[in-house]
């Protein structure tokens, strides 16, 4: 399900292309949008207009919220707040509502008085606001009750070279938008609205994937190691994806119903060292071509979506993919079915002392259950990934993201009224 | 003059609608590219494909370096080295033949063997990559003789708040591109062609604009303070930009000619204290209405384009534009005519110990000669301004920027092998 069709009564201003394509087999249900009378096939066949890339919109309402399911934009700020001592459940409550407001605002591309106009000209730009809340929320607003199972602390990884100053937090916000200028508006509005003795800013991190139209068509992300990266990612065609992402209506606890759990990672990746392998050693380590994302099994052949078959031999009798290939530790069949949404972007924050780049990947993993996403699967990757001795893993958290909010409603508002 | 002007030879596999309409008047020339034979008015009619953000090029070989006039991209890195030790003019010289040759693969959108594939499904999404050589250079490669007077220190402006680290460079590279991992990959390529012994990195920012087609049109870009920023910016069509801008072919030093000289400041806004100003107080500090640009001139009407009127008088009998507005300060009238082309990016580089943003302008002024551009216009801005309350210069350097590379040649040849 997209978030278009959660929301059917929400006309976008005009549809991208992008959207459309992603949207699988949705395209009756937005090409009524106000931009016009396209059909989808004819969206498919004519370029959109630039200005598209403005004016696409994500509805803000509905029964998930957005920034899940939404295709990665070209902009993303991941940022964590502490409630202010003394803000309580009451605080909590005052400052979601006023996220929320102020989300819709901006979703919807409109400026409330006295805002301080950064995103003015652009359209909402495919903005997303998604808001979450870590473990030590429950406690500050007296709602340990309502503390999910599901945010048990992570395991400690052996590996994990994790800063606490930039990991965890009662509140966690993420931001994506396909213009920059956009995003940072967005950070700055949620930054103020927290600022009036809610909450604190305890980290923030900026991250970037491709501009819409760099490639002819929507192509998965290569990350900046130079890999396709989200090839093997649940579709949202698949018949378990949503079991697997979402919390269902019958959840537990209630407030989580048609919510997601987020792992946020800051993986710092060792590009000097990765850029020293030959290819062929970078694609044994991934156990796919670098150049197209072909698994290593089909040869010299196949595609980014040929199956991977993890038994094929090579000539010398040896497995076409190694033992501690990434996809071999990384795929569910080797994780008892385990399956996580990645939905990533790249960070640059310049030079470390050393000279190598401050880069990586700011990882975000959504799935109904970490137990059964994220943990099992980093714990087989932390000791068994060649491609771990290339990445460390420096911030982390975990937050229970509620589902959307209903028209008149604030995300959230099921559990801080609850 | 454009890029693409001087370069009739090249076929850019496809142009964008951008470059079109920024090429004012020289749609016949570049109309006959390779991509199909559009004419400029059905180009500037129908909507460009969004994969014409990657398909778009900008030459590498011409009379002049390709990011002065090119309009600023959705990304970009500055970045400056110092030569190594002993490295010497052979050394400065090899490293440029080996930037110039990568340069020109990317701009055009190769990927060499052995590369690390970054940038790759991407186009070349409008790629510039110009280099620069600071004061510094000149002593290190025994070319004293070759240094420009126009490459004497800036004067210490007392608001100024350098950092040395961060600021100068024996070299200097712009990087910028319509997508962030084609700026990336050219960034590591750049970094890693000088990591052999013969540069070593000082200091390297990231910046952003909008991305193309987040505006319905194109559009004078707006700054962090969401202001409407390169109002007065001379155009290419005015009859002295050139020499305002650009060292004429008569000019000296002889391999200075078709060159530039850039002024560099990493410019922190103090957006907190900023955004608490009412807008009616934020409009009166620019001189111009923060929604569309329009000068106070104007009263309620007006455009952006509309002309200052720096005597008329508001109901009360005061100046319409304050005394210490910013655009009388910085008019080029109020300058002896001096003028520069500002090429901006903005910055976030997060955020500050005390919570403020580390954020503002990558400034970027170019001009035939600094002390008719930038130094006047600082000298008057750093005392008289009432922005300049509002700004902290961090970083400054000053590069001279040679002329471009013919086939063949490499960039800074003229003066490498003078």
């Amino acid at each position: 399900m997209t978030e278009q069709q959660q929301n059917p009564s929400h006309a976008p201003s005009r549809v991208s292309r992008r959207y459309v394509l992603g949207a699988a087999g949705a395209a009756g249900l937005i090409a009524g949008g106000a931009g016009g009378a396209f059909g989808a096939a004819q969206l498919k066949e004519e370029p959109t207009a630039l200005a598209s890339v403005g004016s696409s919109s994500v509805p803000f309402y509905g029964n998930r919220q957005g920034g899940i399911t939404t295709p990665a934009q070209a902009r993303g700020h991941l940022v964590a707040f502490d409630l202010a001592a003394g803000a309580g459940r009451k605080g909590a409550a005052a400052l979601l509502k006023r996220w929320s407001r102020a989300a819709e605002e901006m979703t919807a591309g409109r400026v409330p008085p006295g805002d301080n106009q950064i995103a003015l000209d652009a359209g909402p730009s495919s903005l997303t606001v998604t808001f979450g809340f870590g473990r030590s929320f429950f406690a500050k607003t007296a709602l340990a009750k309502q503390l999910p199972d599901a945010l048990a602390p992570l395991p400690d990884f052996p590996s994990d070279e994790l800063v606490a100053a930039h990991s965890n937090g009662d509140l966690w916000v993420q931001i994506g938008a396909d213009d920059a200028l956009v995003a940072f508006h967005a950070l700055r509005v949620i930054q103020k609205e927290a600022g009036d003795g809610a909450a604190r800013l305890r980290w923030q991190m900026n991250g970037f994937n491709r501009t819409p139209g760099a490639t002819a068509e929507p192509r998965t992300a290569r990350n900046l190691m130079g890999q396709v990266d989200g090839t093997d990612n649940p579709k949202q065609t698949d018949a378990t994806f949503n079991e697997r992402v979402f919390v269902p209506s019958s959840g537990s606890p209630e407030w989580m119903a048609g919510g997601s759990y987020a792992v946020v990672r800051r993986i710092r990746m060792l590009l000097d060292a990765w850029d020293d392998l030959s290819l062929e050693r970078q694609e044994k380590v991934i156990g796919r071509r670098k150049s197209d994302g072909a698994p290593l099994s089909a040869g010299k052949g196949g595609t980014e979506t040929t199956p991977v078959d993890l038994d094929k031999r090579d000539a010398d009798g040896l497995p076409a993919i190694a033992a501690d290939a990434h996809i071999r530790v990384a795929k569910p069949e080797s994780n008892s079915g385990a399956a996580m949404l990645r939905r990533t972007f790249s960070y640059h924050d310049g030079f470390r002392d050393d000279g190598a780049p401050d880069a990586g990947l700011l990882f975000v993993a959504w799935q109904a259950d970490p137990l059964k996403g994220f943990v099992p699967v980093q714990r087989k990757l932390d000791g068994g990934d060649g491609l771990s001795r290339f990445l460390r893993h420096e911030s982390s958290g975990l937050f229970a993201v509620p589902g959307g909010a209903g028209k008149g409603e604030y995300v959230g508002q099921r559990l801080l009224e609850s």
